[in-house]
């Protein structure tokens, strides 16, 4: 069996990897699709991101869906055939966050493809894996491999959303229309968002932020000024998605987000940022971290498979794995790309 | 100018009335179609419902759409010829609990054709009405009158929605698939709901209920068990939105609501309702009030303006006003009848 | 050793009783001090309550508090003759609740002294105990046994008042002074309320309510018309914590809580309770059940350690485990006791 | 009448007022205390904060009681010679905010002695002042007008602990024991914190900390590393209230607050701050600003009327106003004083 294996920046193979044995609650699942998020993307450019770093080859991936091989003794809710959304979230259960429903941030988490533990948890693209029954979650006939393999950054995005609270009638501002910023738009139209405004500086995921839903898009490159229509009576969105990790993007919105709005921050900034802090105070603000999910794959998949979110047009192309470097340098390249996949077949 | 006007049950005329003038800030209009709702039909055919009864003669109606005739000074967002729906909430917005934003507990409201208070607040089932500017919301071309009519029976569901809290990504039972209950399941399924089971006792407005979004129908009059298929571990809805007021409803939805679960209650009871108390302490659910709305209705306007949500298949007939007795006769018989409006012209 | 063994109503009897082996992460605990609870008193007089019946011998008994004996294998935190208050819950840990932070809804709980699952879990009313670690918390030098005993019922105020949310502020109305309304006034006054009002039908609870904070008593049996005079402006009481299961209680105070006021119903009824739902549904009440508690026993013994909550005027006796059957009836009696203990030394 | 007016930096003069004519609803009051807040020490030292500056004659003040002189017609609730503590907060009660119960946030909001607005709005220390009615709140014989004066600023402390939400039994990081975090620990032990620890940079502000209810105080510029001690799993505190304006304050508390801390901004910073944003990611922090208050204030003078906390020893000092240079000087000088007081008898 294969796997696509991160050395060192820009090291990158695909090797023999071997497949454990599917234990008693366990499957072994053939892999079919995976994403490549920006997560693997820093990886692969960077060697990590922030304080996390490579230093031992590890198995990139965690946005993956394939079809059960086998299972193991006491699996009863799956079979062999069986297609499948695979969530790479495996908490411990027990400590003092699991206990609380607060699975993210488990104190011994094991996520697909992560370098923060040492030794590092190795991912899922690669041809078979071995995964626990829990992590499974069953597609409908209807989707594509591709379309499970969207279940997980969707995830991201609707853990994003719930972290905003209700939206039903709200009106909503997505900075960074990359692959989550424009699930964010995806998530919060069906939260109920009355008005949602994205913006980005590029043309590219811009187009895709209206295909997913969004009301009007700025680029904000071209037309900075543009936002600040939204500036009347203290600011008129309610909420701010941030998906870009950018300041500059963060600090544009303080104008035009209302007393009282609240800021999810989903994206990550490449180290500090600086920010107006006295305004935070003075509209009591209320800035929300964002960092993965848990319970919200099993509502992810589930959304997905009803049709009642439609996530297709984020999907930019689908590669095989032996073609990875390809892959990952049109995944990088915002001018045409939003999820590019790898076909393990 | 003519009005349908209650005397007495049974007793409703049309009868010609005299239009308002115009006020700065305020704006004639040109009552198109308006809605029966259940109260209407109460005073109808009871004259009242608990405490509240017609002693003198009343307009009726509150769910109306027009065409703006004349603008008074200072109106300067609204021309004539717009189309409007007309919001019935007029909230003092002086008094404690305008002041906290929660303005249908207004202590002085005075709320389109209700006995309530003495004199009684006049409705709007008449050809002309003099509004506030504050109560008109524009109607999108691609809306019929009779759609926007519905925003305020849509309000009162969303605001049901509201008081449930975050819906994304959960499990949803409705009893009772009356107008409200139906506009329940569009509201709910608008704000994210992943799975909605309905239940009523008549095939008719299960059929609207399946139409308008329900993933399941259950008719409870036929299959009483069905139901129960859905107490495992304690119950698998997380939310119930009662829209029947009828106490059997509650109480069968008590085995199979989670603990923690929130009922939302929505439908008004004849009288009094005998609840198994020890059940609500022992699986701690949370049973929330609704009554009316404020804020939703400018809400329940954009939904319907940008096709978020489609009321069509709740409508079930348009009659002259000067035929209302068959109108509220079909408005009546659950048999047949979802929402009758009212034609104005 | 002996236990206090239930075999049928009013049949209660002192036995022996073997002790357990001490096992690892287990500690055996000397019970030192025992509250006798409303369960207890239900099961000694009528075997049980609603559906919950005895049907074989039960140690009675979870308000606890004693002195380690000796302490099994791979304890670190507690040493032979530490003080320590025992929370009788002990959750799998593993189901659905538990991984939500909702143990007191665990699908396995096992709580001391309960005839909810069968069999039964026996109880604490014994001199000796094997538990395990994490269901212990260290009393200070400051706090009698009989205080550490009176940890688990504060833990249910303690939770009833986190049911009602924020309460600094607030005003809150307590209906029943019984051991439980008793300790949620105390909870509540710790909490920040800012004027609290207790009822009862009876002279010597509505004395002790003031002994521990209220700021005003009502003896509704005596001046049942006092209360309306909190009736202004739809209501004047933000939350009502209702304590005495009686219907008539509940009722008497939707006149007086504000529209959107908070109801924690801490009581059990003896069966079924009629209410006035259109109210609940007119002032948009929410009405929330609350059932035991699990992390809050952790927070009732540290601000008891610190002497942030004084519960010494609750206590009114304690006598020795051979005179039960004078405890109970002195228990029972609500001219004289609020909690009344039980000696094992 | 004379008033303390500010014209620039260092030029504070006593200058005889105009006092206004008493209309309908108002009363007249001889001011008695006035506190000096952070802010009138701004205008004073640097002509204001931020982009506030001073640009014509101010009077100073917003923190003040005294003895009301006279009842204008319609006042029903006072009379000549009730003492009172007088809110600051005169929102217009109509804007967007204010219907939504955020009157801090009012689009025309009229707070004593602030350049935010042109004209100023003119302050309280002065002689005499003509009030609103509602702006009053009748203080108990048992408090001093010192006392009173400081309703003012114990009203910021509890909006920013009512931001903080819930506290009953959490553990509390406070940093900065200025005026300002010295109430916030009053008001969050008064909520029912089961833990407080203060830092700061200075003893004597530790030392008052400790007088009003922290459990423990760490001075972080002598011990810097002391405050690592609460950073196993992933930190122990569950609530920062940050009142200290310092980004370093700030920062060295992302180690010891746990994963979805809440962070409550309640200090002004002198201008940008620069914060690891990943953390706040990762962690989930929800970090709320806190401006000001409105409901807080009728809060305030309650728990200072019935004893449920105690401000005395936050009084530093009561200078007379025309002694104004003196008392600006010991406010600023945080190794001596906590709030310091005008008499204007």
């Amino acid at each position: 069996m294969e796997a696509l294996v991160i050395h060192a920046p820009g090291d990158l193979r695909v090797e023999t990897y071997p497949t454990a044995e599917v234990g008693a609650g366990q499957m072994r699942v053939r892999v079919r699709c995976g994403g490549i998020c920006g997560s693997d993307l820093h990886y692969y450019q960077h060697g990590g991101f922030g304080t996390v770093r490579i230093n031992e080859p590890m198995v990139l991936g965690h946005e993956v869906a394939g079809v059960i091989d086998e299972v193991g003794p006491g699996v009863t809710a799956y079979k062999a055939g069986d297609r499948v959304a695979i969530s790479p979230s495996r908490p411990c259960g027990l400590c003092r966050f699991c206990q609380e429903g607060l699975q993210n941030h488990c104190l011994e988490m094991r996520y697909y493809g992560s370098a923060m533990r040492n030794p590092h948890v190795q991912g899922a693209f690669r041809q078979e894996i071995v995964i626990e029954e829990y992590q499974a979650h069953r597609l409908a006939d209807s989707l594509s491999d591709a379309e499970g393999a969207m279940a997980e950054p969707f995830s991201v995005a609707l853990h994003g959303v719930k972290r905003a609270g209700d939206l039903l009638g709200k009106k909503v501002l997505v900075t960074g229309c990359g692959p989550i910023g424009a699930l964010a738009i995806i998530a919060a139209r069906r939260a109920g968002a009355a008005h949602i405004v994205a913006t980005d500086v590029s043309a590219h995921p811009l187009g895709k932020a209206l295909k997913v839903g969004a009301d009007e898009v700025i680029n904000v490159a071209e037309h900075p000024d543009v936002l600040a229509r939204f500036a009347a009576d203290k600011g008129q969105f309610d909420v701010l998605l941030e998906a870009s990790g950018n300041a500059s993007a963060l600090r544009s919105a303080f104008d035009v987000l209302r007393p009282r709005g609240i800021i999810v921050q989903l994206g990550l900034s490449g180290g500090e940022m600086t920010l107006p802090i006295n305004t935070i105070v003075a509209k009591e603000f209320d800035l929300r971290g964002v960092f993965r999910f848990h319970q919200e794959f099993a509502v992810a998949v589930e959304l997905l498979n009803k049709g009642l979110v439609d996530v297709k047009p984020l999907i930019s192309a689908t590669l095989s794995y032996r073609d990875s470097a390809r892959a990952f340098a049109l995944a990088a390249d915002r001018s045409q790309a939003m999820k590019v996949l790898l076909n393990f077949d």
